[in-house]
């Protein structure tokens, strides 16, 4: 069983801005992929001001509006991948990680990378079902 | 049920040639996962001349090969995690994602990362049955 | 069917001691996805001595310590994702790669990028079925 999910209109208009048309997530059997995101304000199409840390916590939080948009959570994340610009944020990272889920937590994989845009990238996988 | 791929006899010469036995293609379920490409001349194992886009171009012909190969398509790809050493190459990328795949099209996550050959490092996941 | 891994006590104590609280492995189906490892002593924290190789063989170690406290092997291993922090390294991760796993081989991506500790970072997705 495969399913795409269309994007939720704020997020679509977002990403039209920037000639984006890539899935948002993509449903195969009981596992949810998703597109990599960065912390940028959906309006103006600039990273989210706060540094590392606000962006992160923004980032989680268009993740979770598409889960939601989905009938699922934050819950139900079993992995986590982030890229960060600056390696010595990965203390702020880890903070807004350890505050948005809630234990037993996703898995996760943190390396250090260039960005396009943004100072965090984090790419998500989910389930159907939740992990707690 | 798992299964293994093995590679087309063009591609296991040109990795042979590098030492590398890596599976091309390991299918778990409902989803298939891929080993990463670059933009190889499989014959002469040089990077395709052309940079980023014409690089990117050929790997995903590459893939497009092994799916072939496995009774399968571009459209069942689910999700495409690229690797850029120019992170101003971001727009010819775009390009020839949309243009290689069609709507809707797959999830993506891009960011900059050093590679050991080539402008662009791609890797696939796939699936049974296709997105569209 | 979902099932959140508890780590080993072991390797529990020594994320403890960096923060660290994400889990080790989550399974989902037949799929088992994982937290990216480097190659650290569980009980100082600090890097293994020896350099790149070392620092994989290490890492793979530590997974196969775990896949066996899930009742699987390094044989249940499909794909292998790979950062480096130093490219000119790729020979050395490769010899251990193909001395650690037997053929047919998992799926591996390789590519470059700066790590928060350590000269590799090694994030593996498993099966319930073996590859072999």
């Amino acid at each position: 069983m495969i399913k795409v999910h269309a994007s939720t209109p704020r997020l679509e208009a977002a990403m039209a801005r920037f000639g984006l048309k890539n899935s948002t997530a993509i449903q195969v059997g009981d596992l949810i992929m998703f597109s990599g995101m960065t912390g940028l304000d959906l309006e103006t199409g600039q990273p989210i001001e706060g540094g590392t840390a606000a962006q992160a916590r923004h980032t989680l939080g268009v993740f979770d509006d598409i889960l939601h948009d989905l009938g699922l959570s934050l819950d139900h994340v079993v992995k986590v991948n982030a890229h960060l610009v600056n390696l010595e944020d990965f203390g702020a990272w880890n903070d807004v990680f350890l505050d948005v889920f809630d234990p037993p937590y996703p898995c996760r994989t943190t390396v250090g990378a260039p960005l396009i845009i943004g100072l965090i990238e984090i790419e998500i996988t989910a389930a159907t079902e939740p992990r707690r």
